[in-house]
């Protein structure tokens, strides 16, 4: 999917959300357990009362990891009822991957070949040679890690240098040299909501990935003062918020009622791309 | 394991070899290809051949991962393998991973209780937050990327802050902080050996992880050099190298042959140790 198709669902939905399906076991509700797949079980019910309302779905590797053999056939099943049922959503891998070039070359072909990913997450520590190889495939996208929404961003991502340029931005600037804005966007964390304007300085056009709104603490209206930009540029992420709405019967309506009441927020801030 | 038992096994093996398990189904000699489990037939192989010289085994995720399903059978039966038939072999998770705290979490119970590595690499970028959850398994290991061997390294890891020190120093500094060197390693790229010195300034007692020698380009005696310490201090890992010494039926036999060459060299090294 490209730049332009993206913003063009975003304003027929008039939706930035990206569902985040951090999919956990032991969360699941109890009538789930005894389906055959119940990861796949949650996940498609989750999808099917929320597609309407959302422009993406970002399953977070680790969830599927840890359940080994069955949770890679969880995911691969949930990736490919997405690009079967629902083919205008934007697919992304929250991988935070990022290793030599070969070994980048290996997750970029697991991710983008042999399961329909639009994106993929990538941490930035090894610079530009175990980000390149995500980049050869067209309309396909990497989403650099910027400034993240945990507290041990300050560690090292808020570290200046001699001229006072601090690591998040080095990492804006030099990513830049090795894609543009239609295939590049960046993690930015919510919770520090004043340094938008900081980024959006070095990255007017590119699209944020936004992961901080609801369980994370940020807040949108914040996110969408000083990030939103022409084509909205955001992608505003919730998880545990919609996933474990309810963890009754009723799971998949209230998950349906809560990205609702997100997309409907959303709209009355997309009125003004109009 | 401890580092008092991973020191002993060097000192038994007159080796501090890490072999790397970067398995490539298109690398594979053709004969195995007919086999229930291709990949797990030529680890077997390859284990069974070199677990005599080295000490440790690095599997690296994203070749398992590209091949799906497939894949991760295929890797944990590797690692099954290996802590079955040979406890004392220190085992690593080549993963690279790195995410907010419950995600953390969810990729250190995949590796150290689902899976029985010993330890697994972990990119810093994110702070302490995402590291943590490693470091609560005993006798674990978290082996965190300092300065690594590929030419990206250079974009990031060498920047220097205000006070002249650069990324990489802040990361071993930091991260002291979080564990001992009786739980956390470092990876530090053979490439850039004169920068051993500035690293054991920091870091005199942890053990490094060190990638690039072989294929990477790295000279082992350069690493000896500047890298050893009393308790030898170093994994210095190869990988294409033994793993495709030879494509023909002869290829485990070609793999110790290479195995027995390095190990031949470390024992040398090792003397000055007794």
């Amino acid at each position: 999917m490209n730049k332009q198709e993206l913003f063009e669902q975003i304003m027929h939905k008039k939706s930035f959300l990206c569902v985040g399906l951090d999919t956990d076991i032991h969360k699941i509700p109890a009538h789930l357990m005894g389906a055959e797949d119940p990861i796949f079980a949650f996940n498609k019910a989750i999808i099917d009362a929320t597609a309407d309302y959302c422009v993406a779905y970002k399953p977070n590797m680790a969830f599927y990891e840890c359940l080994g053999v069955k949770g890679w056939t969880a995911l691969e099943k949930t990736v490919r009822y997405i690009r079967e049922t629902y083919p205008e959503q934007f697919i992304i891998s929250d991988a935070k991957r990022g290793d030599i070039g070969n070994t980048s070359e290996m997750y970029a072909s697991s991710f983008f070949e042999d399961l329909p990913f639009d994106a993929v997450t990538v941490a930035p520590y090894m610079g530009e040679d175990s980000v390149k190889p995500f980049l050869t495939y067209p309309n396909k996208w990497v989403i650099l890690l910027a400034l993240t929404s945990n507290k041990g961003s300050r560690d090292f991502q808020l570290i200046a240098d001699t001229q006072g340029e601090r690591l998040f931005e080095k990492v804006l600037k030099k990513s830049s040299e090795w894609a543009t804005d239609e295939q590049m966007m960046y993690v930015v964390g919510a919770t520090q909501g004043s340094m938008f304007e900081d980024i959006r300085k070095i990255a007017p056009n590119h699209f944020l990935l936004v992961p901080g709104v609801g369980a994370q603490g940020g807040s949108l209206a914040e996110v969408v003062k000083y990030g939103m930009n022409k084509q909205c540029g955001l992608l505003v992420n919730s998880s545990r918020q919609i996933l474990y709405a309810s963890n009754g019967n009723d799971f998949a309506s209230c998950a349906q009622t809560e990205a609702i009441k997100v997309q409907e927020e959303m709209a009355e801030y997309l009125i003004q791309l109009q």
